[in-house]
């Protein structure tokens, strides 16, 4: 059986990297990308199985550009992961703690680890454009007095040591991240469904698409709105609910929001995450 | 009287700016900020009367940050506005569009414009961090062959000159601003209610919450929802909705979302601006 390879953003070592390898295990083969754009086209052009893209943290909000390219790629959803983000002090070999007096890391990192900041006064934070490629960068240079703040996966690739652990400020902060493939496949397993809508312009259509679930006791698990361009003040809402798309009450829930919308489309039917 | 001081994010000649003397008129003190945070802070402070901060673009989305603010601050929203984004070619005068090589603007505005780049190969796009800011560095140092993507006001703020209008691919481009003041006020044509609530974490609840308008035939204008921090996979939810919160209908709506909430507040019952 060919080796399932995986496309993701960034560098080799990101976060998405440790999120695919909780998901699929440590045999698949890995293709880091510059962009989400790219990270999806690669999927799109069949130059690999699957790309594995965050769409929420529980701090930051939604990634929202994910959703938007979720609905211009006819891609399917078909599994879920949930990495709690853990960020740790990495620096190249022969680097004690105490020697550290600058840190590199993307900016939304840095900032997640302000109490390390505050009480280590001596150390500079250097915004740097990718978690893992501070790093690469750092390992590369052998550049004495510096770390970086990654996941432990960028330790591992680039042979760095890890010095701290949980550095972050909040350990409520997970990235939940969607794996997608061009060919759409339901597991037995299945327990949730992302889909995306836009309503018709008139007064109370939203709640009327949110009684299609109510009225049939499906929980609905996240809802997110983008704009709809070219149509000033419209939205399309993208919208997860428990559920099979086999079973007869959403198959049911699906008919009847198609008659209360203007465009309606599965993203996809996969097992969901533990919580 | 004295006279209204309004602050806003970005150098002076900004969109914001712009908005700012559409919904209020050129009689006012302005007061450029470096941040979002920053510009809510001059309210808070007593530094500024009022500011004008975008809430969202009907072709790039919400301006979630700005959402974020909203709550952490304690301002009300006291008036709205609607801006055409209309994108102009500026240049220092004495420079013609024929010799124009280098366009300097904010990332955003540059990609906005991309059909203008496309017919004019021989030009190349240089990212700026701010469009009026581009304007304020080509004046002062009389760059040759040098123009910048920016708004009109720019042009008389900083003495450039308007080679060509209309650069922007989509003419359908809005941005939505928010008016915020320290102390509420309700004119009488206050028309349009702003608030913010979290559910319940009970299956149906967004339905719920809903349902206290549709019940009542208030017409819901936009829904966002933002990560509950600390409390992963909760949210909450901004809702604006058409009514004044001196009628009857809206009075009990609020009261009935109360009931089915764990927070509710009211951001601003405000004058909408006209679609």
């Amino acid at each position: 059986m060919a080796r399932l390879s995986v496309a993701f953003q960034g560098e080799r070592g990101s976060f998405s990297e440790e999120a695919a390898y909780k998901l699929l295990g440590r045999r698949i083969g890995v293709l880091p990308c510059e962009t989400f754009s790219a990270t999806f086209r690669r999927v799109v052009e069949g130059k690999a199985t699957a790309c594995l893209v965050p769409i929420e943290n529980t701090l930051a909000g939604s990634v929202y550009e994910n959703f938007d390219l979720l609905l211009e790629n006819h891609l399917h959803i078909v599994g879920e992961a949930n990495l709690r983000i853990v960020h740790n002090l990495l620096a190249p070999p022969g680097t004690s703690s105490r020697e550290v007096r600058q840190v590199y890391s993307h900016p939304v990192a840095l900032a997640q680890c302000s109490r390390y900041f505050s009480r280590n006064p001596q150390v500079e934070k250097i915004p740097f454009y990718d978690t893992a490629g501070a790093v690469k960068m750092l390992v590369e240079r052998r550049l004495r007095g510096a770390a970086a703040i990654a996941s432990r996966i960028a330790a591992e690739v680039y042979g760095a040591r890890i010095l701290a652990t949980h550095l972050e400020d909040h350990h409520e902060n997970y990235t939940r991240f969607l794996l997608l493939s061009k060919t759409a496949r339901v597991s037995p397993k299945a327990n949730k469904v992302s889909i995306v809508f836009s309503t018709r312009n008139v007064p109370g259509s939203l709640y009327k698409c949110l009684s299609v679930f109510a009225l049939r006791d499906i929980d609905l698990t996240k809802m997110e709105s983008r704009p709809l361009r070219g149509r000033p003040w419209e939205y399309f809402f993208y919208l997860d609910f428990l559920g099979n798309v086999k079973e007869e009450r959403c198959r049911n829930a699906l008919s009847h929001l198609g008659e209360v919308t203007n465009f309606l489309r599965v993203l996809g039917c996969y097992e969901g995450a533990k919580r």
